[in-house]
C-alpha cells in the first residue's frame, strides 16, 4: 500500500456507489481503518464525534462493499467505490448529499430510520 | 443559503464531473470560497498550505463552472457539481484520483504540466 499523508492520525475518504456513480457520503479513517477496508473488503471509518474505529452498516446493516480503493495526487484523501446495501445516510436516504446548498431537497428516502436503527442499544 | 459547519474556518468539498460523474478532487473552502462560488458560478476554494483563497483554474485556465451546490445530512461537506474546463489535477490528469491505493495509474495524463503551468510566476 502507497504512504498516505494523515492529519492528526487521520485522512478524508469519499465514497461512491459504483452502481449509480453518486458521492455517497464522506468520512475519516484512520491508518487502521483503511487497514482493515483494504484487508476485510469492507469500509471501515474512524468517528470523530466518538473517538473510535466503526464499520459501515455495523448497525444498520448498510454494509459497504469496497470494490476499489483510490489515492488523489497527494495521497492525503481517498475514495472508496463501493456496493452500498441499504443506504450510506442515516437520515434514511440513499446518500448523504439529499439537499442543495439551498435548502431544497433532491432525493427522498429509501428508508425509515426509526426503524431500522431503533432499540439498537438495547 | 444553509448554514454550514465549518471546522476551523474550513468545509471540505468533494468535486464531482457532471459529465462523466468522476470525483475529481477533494479540496476545502472557507465562507468566502463558498458564497463566490455561489455568486459567481465558477469554484472557488481556501487552499490551507499557502493560506489563502484560490479561483480554481486561476493559473492553468482550467476552471470549474459549478451547475449544483449540494451539502450533506451534517451540514458539514459540500459537493460541487461541475464542468471540468480541461482537468482539475495539477499533475495533468483529468482527475486527482488517477491510482489505486496500491500504486497502479488507472488514467493517463491529459496535458503537460510542464507547458500548462510553464512562466506562470514570470
Amino acid at each position: 500500500m502507497m504512504d498516505l499523508k494523515f492529519v492528526d492520525g487521520l485522512i478524508p475518504v469519499v465514497v461512491q456507489d459504483v452502481a449509480t456513480r453518486d458521492v455517497l457520503m464522506m468520512a475519516y479513517a484512520n491508518a487502521e481503518a483503511v487497514g482493515l477496508t483494504d484487508k476485510t473488503g469492507y469500509a471501515h471509518y474512524f468517528s470523530r464525534s466518538r473517538q473510535k474505529l466503526w464499520k459501515k452498516g455495523e448497525e444498520s446493516g448498510h454494509v459497504q462493499r469496497v470494490v476499489r480503493i483510490l489515492v488523489d495526487c497527494d495521497a492525503d484523501c481517498l475514495l472508496y467505490e463501493v456496493e452500498q446495501q441499504g443506504a450510506a445516510c442515516h437520515t434514511g436516504h440513499r446518500s448523504c448529499f439529499f439537499r442543495t446548498v439551498a435548502g431544497d431537497e433532491i432525493a427522498g428516502k429509501v428508508f425509515d430510520p426509526a426503524k431500522v436503527y431503533a432499540n439498537k442499544g438495547l
